[in-house]
């Protein structure tokens, strides 16, 4: 899509994406209507349509760039070269801080798949699929180097993401726990989960963000 | 309520709050009119009214009906005098056994909190917390006793039942696996998870149900 960086157009374009993100978490896709998200954004429903023509193609636009965003952390997060353990430690770090930031858009990632028509659907899956590869492939990795204890690299995965998922539903920042707190219990009961063999997994494995000091 | 075993009258509401689960897990809460239940039942829109004053109390009905059965069954299933890591097994066992045979039921009471009344959302989230607080118990018992290595048992409690419901959104009866197999991987996950000393763990705390050979 031909864009103006900064451009009236493109402010636009944002303010609806952001505001359908919250709507649809609030009220559901099937429930909110163009001309409700029109009157959020402070726009004519007319305008909408200028940058997204249906409904769908709206919600296939924030699903795209969910998955996008998520692979895209993936590929800056992960280390060139290491061990199984650091890897899975740098997946699980940079999952968790992902999901915490896109609470609504995660929310609307999930929930309204079945909104979606055939094709995009599939396109969606498939780059679920590419992205939940990544994680089976170091939990292969980790397996075949006999350093991790994993009965079905499959089953070991979807566990995982749905884990690590799960953080935004009971997790808002500012309660008991920091991220960087969060971030590190998760990441201990994943290196147990997938039997690491201890060598201080959390201080030893963390890519740094875990331990950060940074209470929010 | 008042009923009378088998009438018709329990007949056509027990229809249609299984219509109301296919069709909500289908479509949506809001998306759902009582009009298209009542014509997916075969029923006047009137007749519904006389089980489900709102559509809201049909909702509220589901939700509440799905917590009551959860804690049922694991008021059935949970042993009366047993170790922590005996409890911990068939907790894993009867989470995962019911939420599997109830996935659209499971699907709605997740996704349709937002449209309950405060008061309303409040009960289902104390029956909630009800069920929970089993899980921490079992954890906070092995911890105590040594058996388990916990950080937080909240958040542990969380990771696990996010977790184990997770299972509905992948297993399907009929494809790679059985669900005994899937609750197999799944409790040695766990007992690894919540650092069980080893002995054996997905054999000896079985507690039945998941080395049946029962393959769906």
């Amino acid at each position: 899509m031909a864009r103006t960086t900064g451009s009236d157009g493109e402010k636009t374009e944002a303010a609806v994406r952001e505001a359908a993100v919250s709507l649809i978490a609030r009220l559901g896709y099937e429930a909110m209507s163009m001309r409700q998200l029109a009157a959020e954004v402070g726009v004519q429903a007319a305008a909408l349509y200028r940058y997204f023509p249906t409904k769908e193609d709206l919600l296939f636009t924030l699903m795209r760039e969910h998955m996008e965003g998520l692979i895209e952390a993936w590929n800056a997060a992960r280390p060139v070269v290491a061990d199984p353990a650091t890897r899975l430690a740098a997946y699980v770090e940079n999952h968790i801080a992902f999901h915490i930031e896109r609470r609504h858009s995660t929310h609307v990632s999930n929930m309204e798949l079945r909104s979606l028509s055939h094709d995009r659907l599939t396109q969606i899956l498939r780059m679920r699929t590419t992205y939940e590869k990544e994680l089976r492939a170091i939990l292969r990795d980790g397996a075949e180097a006999g350093v991790f204890d994993v009965e079905d690299t499959g089953l070991t995965a979807m566990a995982l993401i749905q884990m690590m998922t799960g953080v935004i539903v009971w997790f808002r920042p500012g309660e008991r726990l920091s991220i960087s707190e969060v971030t590190a219990t998760y990441l201990s009961m994943t290196m147990r989960l997938v039997g690491a063999k201890a060598r201080s997994a959390t201080t030893t494995y963390s890519a740094g963000r875990a331990n950060d000091a940074v209470a929010l």
